[in-house]
């Protein structure tokens, strides 16, 4: 601990020095001012940084991640709080805060080339790696709020507490839960990892990894522009959401209106086994009526289009629904609920002896009510013949802060008087 | 049984009418001649499809996967053999023949869009990508060899047997050996995947995955040329292997020139955990002490370029060698023997309930005799630095067969008689 704090005083100072070396600006923000927080690592706050390439600006009214087009890799962490007062956790989000800046600006988090008998302030695989779109999104779970000594509990909101237990669920414990998350998403595997494995170090002793998933999305172009990836079964699947371009919609859809989450968002996170070599002995007609789609289009059965309204209530020739009751998108529709997904794929290794592969999604969704969730999930209830294919095996919600405007730091308003 | 012979009866047919139409080019090769193999899956071995995209050739003097310039993504799949007989296992190479041509030219191994209810010939979720550079690369291990069903015991090469125990070895039976080995690597995750799991899909009955793992490389560019990567400490490690572009290197370091094996290349894979916490919590001196290099650079310590040649008789002031006795640099070098490495970081999920990261490199190196890893491994031995910060968890070694000619199947040298 004393040591720790010596090697803080270090840094702090090299820092200074190599700030008033770079520039007054610096050097005023490092010795006045806004300071004591932004400075805590010998950073400033600044997300200007001309040289910064494919950089997703941090400062906002809404987190990063959320409805930023969704990217080509992510590194989910849930992460357990270590720390015992609100003091501290409050401290973890402010040192979080001028960190999450540099890393979606591609910077490091500290000097790289120090040759000082100390550990790098940056663990430093990504140098030479721009800041490749990498978005950084905050969330705390249901959890955090029964810590009796982070006296957080009158903070929880009604809505946020465990999802409830669905059919066919097989949740392992390994994979659910936590108290904080950080959605690290980016165009590359190793930035994404780095920004979370730096945060995880720099609240040595205050945060544990619980789990976590790594994953991807891989988009076919067409005129340079990229179209809905497919999910592992090869479907385009969720594509009926709302259009994340509209401001009306993602107030309807995703954005909490009221409290201290207001500009946040709830997310659900479902680690969703899909079982390959099941699928891959079924017809192709019984995949397609499985989820309602073409497979090769995307299209609603009987239509041309990905984006072709879903006809729920077309019959064919025979008086037969041409969505079958029991498929993936009427049950989704019938919820009369909306989601913003935002998923990836999963795969590497096995299951077992069997050699069954340890692949599928990481389904994430963001809404402003976690009911809207679970209305879908009921309605796939025991009925949705996807179910034939897929279990269930990890899940979480957590509530998604609002985002940050300059001066301020992640999570503020939790910790705000209201 | 009766059943897979009828599908693979009507596909064929389906695909010869499809044949026809298309051209009588196509439909000449479907029903004579070169054919029963090539079209055992109503397929050609066609390798110049014009329209594909970002491809590597599969026909060639070598294997492509290599010495072909290491891709972004890893899909490594160890195989166990169930099928009883060498004709048998003949015939599972020549049926993954067109596929693997198809599959390396962005195709899909069948059509795709079929309504028949059948499985689709293709499993579908690389539609829309290109051939994302993929290459892959069969290989044998010295389990095929003790299959006495199998009648290949003369044919094993005196080289070809289980890596010895090295020091520090915590090896995992669910990491460990395998009878073939596919590595898929490709710019993209979801192509390199797709491709084991087809073959895997196609040869249902005759193989089962043993194990599995997927990995990255995250390439830093300048002047928008591809740097060495980083692995997962930060170091551009193994950078100063032979020149994979100079055919002499190769035949001097790669290219076994005997035997049924001539024009292939033993591949080691190792599966290697990495200690991040502990590597973390280093100083910087020591770090680099560690690999002998510098971190930002991936120069030898002293020097200023990363290709500078490692100054293993250099002393500093005070008599010291400036690249440490124990460095894995000096180590490695002095073994004397070359290896063409072609390694991947991987970093998914955590090893256990202590909330260590579950991540690290699955090094692959080719060489044209397992001595020449074993040589370097050796060397290493107790000695290397490195060791207090990785565990080497997975093992195995294969003989990757020459490569194919048009005409010809994968691995054809090892069933003629020499």
């Amino acid at each position: 601990m004393a040591e720790d704090k010596l090697f803080e005083k270090k840094i702090s100072r090299r820092q200074m020095l190599k700030l008033t070396g770079a520039g007054a600006a610096g050097a005023a923000i490092g010795v006045s001012g806004l300071g004591g927080l932004l400075n805590v690592f010998g950073m400033t706050a600044e997300d200007d940084n001309p040289e910064s390439k494919n950089k997703v600006n941090f400062y906002g009214t809404h987190q990063s991640g959320i409805i930023t087009p969704v990217q080509t890799h992510i590194y989910f962490a849930s992460l357990e709080v270590l720390v015992k007062s609100q003091a501290e956790l409050k401290e973890l989000l402010q040192q979080w805060t001028p960190m999450a800046v540099r890393l979606m600006n591609g910077e490091p988090i500290g000097e790289v080339s120090s040759n000082g008998f100390i550990p790098a302030k940056d663990t430093g695989e990504a140098g030479g790696l721009d800041a490749s779109g990498l978005t950084l999104t905050f969330g705390v779970g249901p959890s955090l709020f029964d810590k009796n000594e982070l006296g957080l509990s009158s903070k929880r909101p009604a809505e946020l507490k465990d999802l409830p237990h669905f059919p066919k669920d097989q949740l392992d414990p390994a994979y659910t839960g936590g108290d904080i998350a950080i959605q690290a998403c980016a165009e590359d595997p190793q930035v994404a990892f780095h920004a979370v494995r730096n945060l995880i170090r720099a609240a040595s002793g205050k945060v544990r990894l619980k789990w976590s998933q790594a994953g991807f999305n891989s988009f076919p172009e067409k005129n340079k522009k990229r179209e809905t990836p497919r999910n592992l079964f090869a479907f385009k699947d969720g594509t009926s959401g709302p259009d994340a371009a509209s401001k009306k919609a993602m107030n309807d859809v995703v954005w909490v209106d009221k409290g201290w989450l207001a500009g946040g968002s709830y997310m659900a996170v479902r680690r969703i086994q899909m079982h390959l070599e099941t699928w891959d002995r079924t017809a192709l007609s019984e995949q397609e009526a499985t989820f309602g789609r073409h497979r090769e289009t995307g299209a609603p059965l009987s239509l041309k289009n990905e984006l072709d309204e879903v006809p729920l209530d077309q019959k064919d020739a025979s008086g037969e629904p041409v969505i079958p009751v029991d498929s993936h998108v009427r049950l989704a529709k019938e919820a009369k609920a909306q989601i913003h997904r935002r998923s990836f794929s999963y795969s590497s290794g096995t299951m077992d002896a069997t050699g069954a592969y340890d692949a599928g999604l990481l389904f994430i969704s963001y809404q402003k009510d976690p009911q809207q969730f679970i209305a879908i999930q009921k309605s796939f209830g025991r009925a949705d013949k996807l179910n034939e294919y897929i279990t269930h095996r990890g899940s979480a919600l957590f509530a998604c802060f609002p985002g940050v405007q300059k001066g301020s730091y992640i999570g503020e308003s939790l910790f705000k008087t209201l």
